[in-house]
């Protein structure tokens, strides 16, 4: 089992389903402890959607054609409204969204430069495998949240993102030079590690770290399961 | 009088209305030859477009401050928002919308660098008095289109652009150091420059120009009162 509360999550293991493709039952596990204060929970998936939005809209301005470019354009605009609607829920509580999210600012702008890669194919693979881990995993945290906000969190997270035009732009990549397969493959490893950095750091761990991984390891498996089965749609190894 | 098919629009002068701030009647004129075919008028304003976003998007991720980059990051929302609908009109027509917007893509990309500017500042005014300054000209000019779309192309481009956290940043900047506000005037005149020629690109000219002039020139004169009204609100000298 992976730890979640290791120092650091140098070497994860990543379990690789049989069943690709297939939808997993939602997880109905306990996570109220491990949830953060909704402020929390709201500023920091608040933010990284923000951060989603500038990564697409800057691979958008390199996109090598006007319909790459309108197709991520339209991505970074469905993560620019999950953004908005995560702000709209912190604002309907009275929170400033700015206060909420300004703890969260400096890792995550950290992790958008990180995402961007070397290459416009890296910065494509970085948005849309960080971007589907972390909206899987704050899905799957929020079935800790009270029940008049999480339906609408989930709701929100889970809408469509539109990265079929990564898909195809990627794989048309690797179909032209497949070489290119090995390295976008070593960089979606990479790339995991660091973004499930980011999930832990979002946790609210009890002091019983034993219990928290039980709790939250359900979570893990599945947005692990998720994260291969994007691996495989890119045509790379997880 | 600006000629407008001048071979370049050079040395402008920039006509200053005494009475700023009122709302201008919406001039009626026949347009109508001056209006490009109506698949370019829609692909050159849509690509228009989805370079503001562009540009507003870059400008959110230099931001200096959480609040700053959200209220860019909406206002580069509403951009790709005007762009996504005109898309859609061109759709609806059975034009495909890269090839509608493929001849104007080389100026309006040089266009978008050219806006960046050096600074930060520079960008956002940038971004607000260029997209000003061509969402009026091409809601003007199209009042010689059909009926049947003009009013829709109309709306579609006069939603609101959220420039009002342009205004706030850049006053502030100026209050702060009141030098800047001749350098930043400078570049707002080179900016309405480079913009006139965008709008003059976009003209179907008849080859009488005196007809032509005659026809533009009441447009003309209202893009050129709102842009020194958005000049004015920067407190800089148009």
């Amino acid at each position: 089992m992976v730890s979640w509360f290791g120092r650091r999550a140098k070497r994860l293991e990543i379990p690789r389903l049989t069943g690709r493709g297939e939808t997993l039952p939602t997880t109905k596990v306990d996570l109220g402890e491990l949830v953060p204060p909704l402020p929390q929970f709201l500023g920091q998936a608040a933010y990284m959607e923000l951060g989603v939005f500038e990564s697409l809209a800057q691979a958008a301005t390199a996109a090598p054609s006007i319909t790459v470019k309108g197709q991520l354009s339209r991505s970074a605009g469905l993560a620019l409204a999950k953004h908005e609607s995560l702000v709209d829920e912190l604002r309907r509580r009275g929170t400033d969204p700015a206060e909420a999210m300004a703890p969260f600012s400096a890792d995550l702008d950290a992790f958008r430069r990180m995402r961007a890669g070397t290459t416009w194919h890296e910065t494509l693979i970085g948005c849309y495998l960080t971007a589907g881990l972390l909206d899987d995993f704050f899905a799957g945290l929020a079935a800790g949240l009270p029940g008049d906000i999480r339906s609408q969190v989930v709701k929100i997270l889970q809408q469509d993102a539109g990265f079929a035009v990564v898909v195809r732009e990627v794989t048309a990549a690797i179909a032209t030079d497949p070489k290119l397969a090995s390295s976008l493959a070593l960089w979606g490893r990479r790339l995991v590690g660091d973004t499930l950095l980011i999930a832990r750091s979002a946790l609210h761990v009890s002091g019983d770290l034993a219990r928290d991984e039980s709790r939250i390891e359900p979570v893990f498996t599945e947005i692990i399961a998720a994260h291969t089965r994007r691996m495989d749609e890119l045509g790379l190894t997880a």
